[in-house]
């Protein structure tokens, strides 16, 4: 048994090969593990022999802030999003690796309750963290790697076709509520702090799509008409949202009516609750947790087709505000132009 | 044709997606990319089932300095340290991912400029970046995760036994040489200012290395001894260096003398070259390449095996200082525990 940790301690008294030590054991190698961390390089199975793979950064106080979320939980949704881009390929996450710059100053216990968090995240969708690498920094950065799988072929963003149905799997628009709440220095509802700062993605929702034939998915990371647009621009076609077919949960309702805002913005528009949204054939039979909320419509005549990237030389179109048509919009909410922003750009 | 760029754009002109436009056409798609960049995941063939995975990560100011290096070579060796990860593992990289953190006033050059030496150095050995992510920091970070492939099984820290001879392949000790040149504000030796800039690693030799039945492997990364001191750490082994060994290249010896350093000190202890040190069955004929430098020995009675990390709860014994029995080096030089740092080690 190790002694107990001094609460206090920091990375600096801990150094770098003692924290690389704390946190390998706090991964424990699920089946597809050949080889765990603590080598060159870590080793996976892929049965299938195709592996799925995509990397997210994570900047303290631009994408988690230490001061309104625990380590713990920053960590859950570090993986989450990590999952949750293998999710809307309709694939599985086998395994993880995990990189994290940060000051000598911060707290071990800091950093090990992120990696419990990342671990337990991982560890309910049978995924393992294989590996990474700790650097000292100025900021808190994790970079996340995850390898995954899929059964069939995976679920691209191009594939949506005019007449397909679109449809969404997941909360959206919980986790910009709960952001907009903490921004004003309140900690209620109590229910959509929580889902800013513990995303819950449909994880089987992913693969139950890609069984289903989904013609083209995404999962909703920077705002629902932004992401959508992804699909419309790689597609080729334009979608139209109809907002008659969204609920608004009540908790979006209260927020709304309290800070003044239009609940249906943080539904369009709002980050961070990684639902999915997919398009399928006209006629497939879609389970109840898949709610259909448009339409997938062709471009009209003279709608240059942007797929090839040759609009625009260095900066894409932006999703709902436009095509390579001025004024021709790809996403259109009950027919027209959503008249606001449509989901967060870096840099910008 | 796009037009040409404004030489003095910057990440925020350009913005997220128009970056990340750019960047994507900076990387082709080799032999094994299933799906390249701009989904929400790539995907890459794994034609014998396993998958080998490492992670790194690279700050401004700690693992290059842009005062130092132009663009381009602090692509080719963040990419060539990641590519060393699966050359110690007897493997071959097929794929990288690159998440770059940036502030907004970073140049768009500067951007491509890492790019293209990414790129440059992971074609050279057949792999291709598939995906990343882009994110604004204050500081430029750069994580960087490579999937590879070995034809055997992979070559371990831990397999090495007593009796084993030890060899290197590849240069050591230049790039140290080059950084105390250029940390001294000068240029020149210009061979070795080179060989910190832009690190050669014997990308061949680790495959070669496998085949041959090393039965240990490592890279040079923070500095020979205490890079050695992993593999006699995980075998439960000791390692002595025998100097007698090393030819003194003569770049080394004249910054020697005009620094009034030891130039073993660089040989002993620089890190940055990405050499592979391997321990290989006496008798194992050794191709030119791999020269020996030392022997595996068996442990004293009573020295405890630390390889399960039972002897140190948060901090594992420092590689040339001693392993779980205090004063009983686990690294010697000509049998002696050599008198000073043997590596780097983050956060002290």
């Amino acid at each position: 048994m190790p002694p107990a940790l001094d609460p206090n301690a920091t990375l600096a008294d801990l150094g770098e090969f003692g924290l690389v030590s704390a946190l390998k054991r706090r991964f424990p190698s699920g089946e597809h593990v050949l080889l765990g961390p603590g080598d060159d390089a870590a080793m996976v199975a892929v049965p299938d022999g195709r592996v799925l793979v995509s990397t997210d950064l994570l900047v303290d106080t631009r994408h988690f802030r230490r001061d309104w979320a625990s380590a713990v939980d920053i960590g859950h949704k570090a993986a989450a999003q990590n999952l949750s881009d293998i999710n809307a390929m309709g694939g599985r996450v086998t395994a993880l690796t995990v990189g994290l710059a940060a000051p000598p100053e911060l707290p071990v216990t800091w950093a090990l309750g992120l990696a419990d968090g990342i671990a337990a995240e991982a560890t309910a969708v049978g995924a393992s963290v294989v590996g990474g690498d700790v650097t000292r920094a100025d900021a808190v950065m994790i970079a996340i790697t995850v390898l995954g799988a899929c059964e069939g072929e995976p679920v691209l963003r191009s594939g949506a076709r005019p007449g397909d149905v679109v449809a969404i799997c997941g909360r959206q628009g919980w986790a910009a509520a709960g952001l907009a709440v903490l921004t004003r220095g309140f900690r209620s509802p109590r229910v959509l702090v929580e889902a800013h700062r513990r995303p819950e993605p449909p994880y089987d929702a992913g693969p139950e799509a890609a069984a289903l034939g989904a013609t083209a998915m995404i999962d909703l990371s920077d705002g629902l008409l932004g992401d959508v647009g992804h699909i419309a621009e790689d597609s080729g076609v334009v979608i139209d949202i109809e907002s008659s077919r969204f609920e608004v949960a009540e908790p979006l309702h209260a927020v709304g009516a309290a800070l003044g805002a239009d609940p249906m913005k943080f539904l369009l528009t709002g980050g961070d609750d990684y639902a999915l949204v997919a398009t399928f054939s006209e006629g497939t039979v879609l389970p109840q947790q898949w709610r259909p909320i448009g339409r997938v419509i062709a471009r009209a005549q003279g709608h240059a087709d942007t797929t090839a990237g040759a609009g625009a030389p260095y900066g894409e179109p932006e999703a709902s505000g436009g095509g390579a048509v001025p004024g021709e919009p790809l996403v259109t909410v009950d027919g027209s132009a959503y008249d606001g922003p449509s989901g967060h750009q870096h840099f910008r």
